[in-house]
């Protein structure tokens, strides 16, 4: 029963000097439907580990839930064809679970004519207030260095993306891995809110580019800075800039960029409590 | 009217050194709404490029038209808030529309059981006929490279994705870009359904990783081979084998892997015609 995360897979290795069979341990990728209360919100395609922490990131980054007291029952079946997440929520969560249906981003068949199905994948963010949080610089650059040795699947694979919660003072406490980089955020939210971990006290560290749906995710979850290895569209950028979240981007070689809320990263040794 | 492909954005570069004011060319990323018969079918963020070439291929891939004279109507409209890509259908694709809503990948909301949607998301592909496609090794070695040289918008922004069309003997022969690599290879497809060239007489050059979704629309495109610099999922491999599609990856460095279908990579230099 269940799906291996990753599978040893034959083919031919072709170079100047001729073709040699070879075998590489690829990342494996199945169908996850999130059901709630009995019928089907979304089939994702993701790595078929740490599936309910997927599942409750997913439901409070899409404000299916807003608080993990509102899931009556969770479930995980797998069967041949995929892996079932079931959810049964308190009945006050059906109008949330109603509405939100006609607001994703994605093939949503909702009805809409396509101008309102426009204005509402420009879904309204919580705004993050200045909270606090302070990040050295020293603290990003370990903490993308430490991203790397911690993942576990890439290092398998070289093919999967990572999110992991970085804690100053602490690194990065919890890692989640994913074929996607959407599902390996939300498997990372979904695991926080599970050990009861606050994301307001840390930053979210991607090993991938910054879209405006990891942004987006990161304001549903309460987080204060995403960071990310590689570059962010500008859209994102001009999210993050409106949700009071702090985006840095380009974390490597020793270095990053800060596009927005730079206040959370300290300029000087001295800043540091 | 209409969105810039990239910006020039603001940000601080922070460095051992200090940190200095910086500008990068970051991507843009919108909202399109896929509109048929005045009912949104899907909402996708992506490059505000090409997007009649994406309208079309989209519902090419998705099954939502099976050849261009389905399509009555194709207007583009912008908003403040994103694109409108507005298709106007033949009467007979209706029930198409209305059957491939249940069945797609993502957010469906689609009102079915768990297991009824995992089973939908498996959707049945088009086996591709052994057809003659030969590819020599040292063409899908010079495509990869001459991918690269023509990605305009990665170029500018070193954060985009690309899907070519090879055709042998001519080599690249069309190119999209996109901030997502699904879109960029929807994009291809539309641009060669456009332009009357037939997907079987090349192979798809990707700059990304290999997914099940990437297989998938290769399928449905018709096309027999599916070549990527980086890796494939093992299940987006399995897919291959059984869709009849030679499936190329980590092509990249004068050598690749075969993992799919080998006999249309050409193994002798005597075997060129």
């Amino acid at each position: 029963m269940g799906f291996p995360l990753s599978r040893s897979m034959s083919g031919l290795s072709v170079h100047r000097d001729g073709r040699a069979p070879i075998s590489r341990t690829l990342p494996e990728e199945v169908p996850v439907a999130l059901v709630y209360n009995g019928t089907t919100h979304a089939v994702m395609m993701a790595s078929p580990g740490d599936i309910a922490d997927f599942a409750y990131g997913f439901a409070l980054t899409e404000g299916i839930v807003t608080s993990l007291d509102q899931v009556l029952e969770f479930e995980e079946v797998s069967h041949d064809s995929g892996i079932e997440a079931r959810f049964w929520l308190r009945d006050d969560r059906q109008e949330a679970l109603s509405a939100r249906r006609r607001f994703m981003a994605g093939p949503v068949g909702c009805g809409l004519c396509g101008l309102d199905s426009l204005e509402q994948a420009n879904r309204a963010l919580p705004v993050i207030s200045d909270d606090g949080l302070k990040l050295h610089p020293a603290q990003v650059v370990r903490a993308t260095d430490d991203l790397r040795s911690l993942q576990v699947l890439h290092e398998r694979t070289r093919a999967t993306h990572a999110a992991g919660f970085l804690v100053p003072g602490q690194g990065i406490v919890t890692l989640r891995e994913d074929v996607g980089r959407h599902n390996a955020l939300d498997k990372l939210i979904g695991a926080l809110a599970r050990q009861g971990i606050d994301p307001a006290g840390g930053a979210f560290v991607m090993t991938s580019r910054l879209s405006v749906e990891l942004v987006q995710k990161c304001a549903m979850a309460g987080c204060a800075a995403l960071i990310a290895v590689s570059a962010p569209t500008s859209h994102a950028l001009r999210l993050a800039e409106a949700a009071g979240i702090t985006l840095v981007a380009f974390a490597r070689q020793g270095g990053f960029d800060i596009y927005s809320h730079p206040q959370r990263v300290i300029s000087e040794v001295s800043d540091v409590a």
